[in-house]
């Protein structure tokens, strides 16, 4: 059961210190300063106390259950620490420690997981940064929250074979206020995978789409036959590092994996209808439209801007990654017509100029999401112009629940424009900044749906 | 001479006003309040007053010389406007306002132009945001600084035919730490116009790239001799609106333009060595790194990292991208064999490993800026991890501007990571999050030398 991963009630930290700069420390204040709401026990044989709390010499000598284990000290020992878990009971042990395959030290890993494995003890890593999840409050990431934010609770899950660009994805995350449900990275991957995971994280409650970094996986049949299963139930987004020779032969001195080609990789994602990240921009681009927006009936799109060249761009990129341009009806465009002044552009893009309101806005929202000739619904918002108030991001996130329409929000600017962004992301609204990845976006969510039926 | 409109030593805000929603008002405010040092005569007959300066009741009571005129009254005057400039011998006029062409009016703006011919006076615009230069500090743009933030002063030209476009851009490079030498919204191009605009920029000398948004040209032989000619001398980007049927169409009811194809236009910038963006995260990628980076003196490509799934990420970009992975000499990898620990990993991607000290970075760098073997540099950093500290960005600036190779720098992150990003962007290291972007605007760098000669 990975459950006790990620929704334990108690967890030890073994290598708890108090020295602040060992990755000891900074988990266990994670766990006490973070959302974590069970039990948490520090356990160090040199420390009577840690942080205000009781420390323990061994997890032997804690009376209460134990669900978690977090070892981080270092990597010889770590055998004799399993065999005390073992002995406690504990049913999951995370190894953040590295020192084993990844450095040749494969014995030392198989000597954990024998261990591990006579106790019934499952193992996440070793060499890992664990698991970070805002609906449960584990964090056993060794980065401090100055050095890394931490994003809010969401429904993204998201699968990183490596720890190091996991973390620095959740504190870009964290500023473009990007949601998640469970961030993990697995390491050297010696008892629990990435099939395993993702099978598990489709079946959480919270999560709605997965994305995942892998560089190789180790038995391929297994992975893709999950995939196809998972992928059936929510969107799977994986990009792969190591898509040519050379990124290939660099993940031999990374994580070691056997990569595989990435032609088979490539034709295995289309068959089970997963969808394929060529980048990290990708990935939660994809991620957040998924995760956010209902099934689209169509493709025909309608632009509703408030700027003429904005509107331009929009209309070459929705026309070069192959979706429509919608055509409104007679009916709502003369509608339209009525309620707008004479010289807004009443065709698709919709332009409603400089001086539009936030009024105009909610009418041709309201006309698009009507319309039966439209699908999905792209809102591009100068919202630097004068007349502009902010009660506008109210409007869209109020209008895109009710709608039942995919609706995008489209803004590029500064600080300002950033911060009313975010305030949508918030709400549930993707957000995106070119015209491009907006278009490929939908596009995507469109390609899932027609193939998922 | 265009001078007038770019360099003035005295401008007069005709339209200027006490009301802070007027436009004549936003702009006064500007010029008083931003880095102008010229003189500015506020010219409104109603108000004595103005921001505490005099204001006077037309530009023919101001004593002194007067460069440029900035007109922003309502259309139907600015005739008169215009002739009582051409009796005060202002050779130059900014037409902000708009009612002209673009509504149907072409015969008021044809008025205008034919008072303007017989002073001798030149047009910009009308219906524009006009220009705005942290060079000479002129800033005819009639949005507030809290709204649209400005630049700093650096060496990128932009011209937009969509002024609402620009100055979105300006509040995103702003936001950003990307620089600017001078900003033009050129409007109906009743006078002046993008090839004349062109030209005039690419003699100015703190100008080092151009780029350029448009929709249509009026004559387009003239423009495309101009942009042969300047484009041999410093590089020229352009993103055209209309790429597509769909957007063409879009641009009727825009600006009006004749668009043109987008095949007639792409195979015209590829002649003259012109670069074409695709998207607007082209047109500024592509040129901070031609503005800030040396001729290369191939197409080989050195990686530093300090995580390995992003070399891994790197390589794949750089290979798809058509570019190659540069193999250090034998030399110098003897020479950081010495100087490095036993788990460093010296190839391509060089691996620096989590526990990357600012030294490490230090002796990589400089191992790649002395190899001959390599033409390029990439340095990747994840600035989260627990050793690496701030003199980083020093390291790499200072490495950057001695090495004369081009080097830039990739990390992706939160707000710590923008900082520092900032910084590096400021001391002229172009910064990306993506690797992607990286290798394509590489890529960009090295082919239009290559086709320069």
């Amino acid at each position: 059961m990975l459950k006790n991963f990620f929704e334990p009630r108690s967890v030890a930290i073994i290598g708890a210190s108090r020295n602040p700069k060992k990755i000891g420390h900074v988990i266990f204040r994670n766990f006490i300063e973070g959302s974590f709401k069970g039990k948490v026990y520090p356990i160090n044989p040199n420390t009577r106390e840690l942080l205000g709390q009781k420390c323990y010499p061994t997890v032997l000598s804690v009376k209460d259950r134990i669900d978690l284990a977090v070892i981080c000290v270092q990597s010889p020992i770590v055998p004799g620490i399993i065999e005390q878990c073992g002995k406690k009971g504990i049913k999951a042990c995370i190894i953040i420690s590295g020192g084993f395959r990844e450095i040749g030290n494969t014995e030392l890993e198989n000597q954990c997981i024998h261990i591990a494995k006579k106790y019934g003890i499952r193992i996440l890593g070793p060499n890992c940064m664990g698991i970070f999840s805002p609906v449960s409050g584990v964090d056993t990431l060794f980065l401090p929250r100055y050095k890394v934010e931490r994003p809010k609770k969401g429904n993204i899950a998201f699968i990183s074979q490596s720890g190091a660009l996991g973390s620095v994805m959740l504190d870009w995350m964290a500023m473009k206020g990007y949601k998640l449900s469970y961030f993990v990275s697995y390491g050297n991957a010696a008892d629990v995978d990435e099939t395993e995971l993702l099978e598990y994280l489709s079946n959480t409650k919270t999560t709605r789409v997965i994305c995942a970094y892998i560089e190789g996986v180790k038995n391929g049949r297994k992975f893709y036959n999950v995939l196809r299963k998972v992928s059936r139930k929510l969107p799977v987004i994986i990009l792969k590092g190591g898509r040519t020779q050379e990124g290939t032969n660099a993940i031999h001195s990374h994580t070691g994996s056997l990569a595989g080609t990435s032609e088979i990789y490539t034709a295995a994602f289309k068959q089970a209808n997963v969808i394929e990240a060529k980048t990290l921009e990708d990935l939660f681009d994809f991620a957040r439209i998924l995760s956010t927006q209902p099934k689209p009936k169509g493709n025909k799109i309608q632009i509703i801007t408030n700027g003429g060249g904005f509107g331009i761009l929009m209309a070459d990129a929705v026309i070069s990654k192959g979706m429509k341009l919608a055509e409104m009806s007679k009916k709502g465009l003369r509608r339209l017509k009525d309620a707008m002044p004479p010289y807004v552009v009443l065709r698709n893009p919709m332009d409603l100029t400089g001086d539009a309101t936030t009024e105009r806005y909610r009418i041709a929202i309201e006309s698009a999401i009507s319309d039966k000739n439209v699908d999905m619904i792209i809102v591009i918002s100068l919202l630097q112009t004068p007349l502009l108030t902010t009660d506008i991001v109210d409007v869209i996130s109020e209008l895109g629940r009710k709608g039942k329409k995919p609706t995008i929000f489209v803004a590029l600017g500064g600080r300002f424009t950033s911060l009313l962004k975010k305030t949508l992301e918030d709400s549930g609204i993707p957000t995106f900044s070119y015209p491009e990845r907006a278009a490929e976006s939908l596009k995507v969510l469109y390609e899932y749906y027609r193939k998922r039926g």
